[in-house]
């Protein structure tokens, strides 16, 4: 049997009870005759403790430094992981991002992966050893610095170091028992889906799925490293992302055409009003916005009213950079000359995902007649080759995934108990 | 000017508010022109809590891990401590000891310092930045792990440090003044002293004073590096560290022959009764208490009686390790055919420690005049070239103490208020 690569959550390894249950897993998969690398997150609310004290001594603690304190965190866990391992009976080292060869470039706090020698990881391995490596840190190929990759991190790591070790496969443990049809908090018949591809994967979570983070998944996607997703609270199956030939063969020959909904209620809305419709005022709009490092999502320009020459454009952002575009956009107003701005806080996303979408023609209609048929009023549109998605008031964000899981057949009758929560960092 | 070598204990960075009291006299003496370099320990309890977290999850956590574990600490000390420094608007980069050059052997837990190769350090001062080390911490030539020096290792890392960067000086920050002639706890009229040989500092420490610690001490006096013991809770100069000939030429040409009053007062006494008086009793008793990894101090074998041919041998020891010491006697007595053991950890030691002693006849005969004087009975001895030392039951510690330092004329009028405290690691 190969490697196989396990990434536990801060939420997996909160206290010592949860590191103790980690080392069964890991021990119990060992046992398997698998060999064994675990990759970890801090314990627990550790990293936002480090934030905090980083905070009491200095008002804009540089990112260097930052880095340098945050990777205590992974350090700390790495090493109670490992003896808790080793008091089961079997062999365990703990390394760093660095000792594992997690090579990064030198943006601190955000750092990308750009090689892995995970040199020490393979000669514990042939040893016998399960290997434990801190998530979320590298050291940079340039400046030798600590670094760390930001949101995400951690599966980030998981799956590289599983792609360098050519691993059987990545699994990433959470508190969640997989990937669901929709967010069962909010659609009780949401169900497990077994299989999954990494283009739906990266839509899903994309559109506002707390399931794995975007640079994991493309990652994997780059690679063809099969991830699983599944709970460190039992052992059921959980879900595989695999790429998309292996969700079609292994499920009836006849490919879900719709595999789930997603929605994302931290959205607002912003409306430049009467901007003139000429060549190059859009572009200074948006150009303001991405020079405020805001990400726009949907963006919506109405046709101009002949009469006026004035017309109205929309995007969508998240919630918590609605501020900075905004201010942003005020700077702007001499400039371009626009009328006014409207900000609504109150929307939300609603997108059905799924790979079969672009040979079943219809489901757009289909998903757009759910909608009426709820009384949901879309605000704003988008799509790709296998996501619709929309925009629509908060208040609406439930009757809206609620009809179109019943409206594509994703439900059961049988209601999981289920809490869907985030992935750590 | 040249560089300084600044070590801060964990109490010195107990919390943010000390954190920033550090940055500020770091910076204070960047300001009068020295190149600086920080070696700091772990926040205040924060060594305690790993340790506790490590017992919850094994028995017997593995040394390798646990020293992976502990550095934790310094990462987070050093890491705030920079970002302090840089939000008062200097440059400060944190190291850790690998980073630093700090190298070891592969002894966990108690490693030994190899060599030091502070390129990084030496790259940061030429910058202009000030350099923050993490103390305590090294890595191993061998095996690349990372490694702990144990009981005293910051102050071992600022020493070694500040030779390999050929440093000015070495300052030892705590939360007391400097050496003082006696704990002022115990003797009020103690002074401070101003200037120290490494020898006297040597002896001071190794019967009990808790000063510095004595590799570091080693450490300083094998390559003539002064360290200055002070406060980091005031400006006073403290205690000067330095060669024998430095603390004779700085005084009245005449050298103080009595240079301080040390206690001990967590010593035990063990006594073996009736040990058959042949060749190799005496070396099994101490191969089997050597072999138990206890350190044992003073030893005293009475003069055979002629008319049993048995002997007492009398010793004492740290009392943390009486219980295991008697241990590996009672394991011996059928071997040996000793007749019994006697326990007795109500003990102490009180030494007087002076270079001058070696050249002045008569020391040893006042200072036994004086404990007589006082009440104070006699259980063993031992000297050297610049010490006397006396074993003392643990009630008559104090009486001791004060009548030797007395009787030396250490005191002063004026009673400083200060708290003699331990130093950190």
């Amino acid at each position: 049997m190969g490697i196989v690569v396990q990434k536990y959550g801060g939420s997996s390894v909160a206290d010592a009870a949860g590191v103790k249950r980690v080392a069964q897993r890991v021990v119990a998969t060992k046992k398997q005759g698998h060999q064994v690398v675990v990759v970890v997150s801090a314990m627990g609310d550790t990293t936002d403790e480090l934030i905090d004290l980083a905070n009491e001594v200095s008002p804009l603690p540089p990112a260097r430094e930052l880095d340098m304190l945050l990777t205590a965190g992974e350090r700390i866990s790495m090493a109670v992981l490992a003896m808790a391992i080793q008091s089961l009976g079997h062999e365990a080292r703990s390394f760093t991002g660095s000792q594992a060869g997690v090579i990064t470039d030198a943006e601190h706090g955000k750092a990308k992966i750009i090689d892995v020698t995970p040199g020490r990881i393979e000669e514990a391995l042939s040893q016998g050893a399960i290997a434990i490596v801190a998530g979320f840190q590298g050291v940079s190929q340039t400046t030798k610095d600590i670094t760390t990759l930001g949101r995400g991190g951690s599966d980030t790591t998981a799956v590289a170091l599983a792609v360098a070790l050519k691993a059987e496969v990545c699994e990433i443990y959470s508190d969640v028992d997989g990937i669901f049809t929709a967010d069962p908090r909010i659609e009780p018949r949401a169900t497990k889906i077994p299989r999954i591809s990494y283009e739906e994967t990266l839509e899903m979570a994309a559109q506002g799925a707390k399931i794995l983070h975007l640079r994991c998944v493309e990652y994997a996607r780059r690679y063809d490293m099969p991830i699983h997703v599944r709970s460190s609270f039992s052992d059921k199956e959980g879900t595989w992302v695999v790429k998309a030939q292996d969700v079609v063969s292994e499920e009836t020959m006849e490919a879900a055409i719709i595999t789930g909904v997603a929605h994302d209620s931290s959205q607002a809305k912003i409306t430049v009003v009467g901007v003139p419709d000429k060549v190059g005022e859009a572009a200074a709009i948006f150009r303001a916005v991405a020079d405020a490092q805001i990400n726009i999502d949907m963006i919506v320009q109405n046709v101009s009213a002949a009469a006026t020459g004035l017309t109205d454009i929309s995007f969508t952002l998240p919630r918590g950079e609605g501020q900075a575009a905004m201010a942003a956009l005020s700077r702007l107003q001499a400039e371009v000359g626009y009328e006014r701005l409207q900000y609504d806080d109150s929307v939300g996303k609603v997108s059905i995902v799924g790979a079969g979408m672009s040979t079943s023609p219809g489901i757009t209609a289909r998903f757009f007649e759910a909608m009426s048929e709820a009384g949901v009023n879309i605000e704003m549109i988008s799509t790709s080759e296998i996501r619709v998605s929309v925009v629509v008031s908060e208040a609406q964000i439930q009757t809206a995934v609620n009809a179109a899981h019943g409206a594509f057949n994703l439900g059961t009758d049988e209601i999981e108990a289920v809490v869907y929560g985030g992935t750590g960092r």
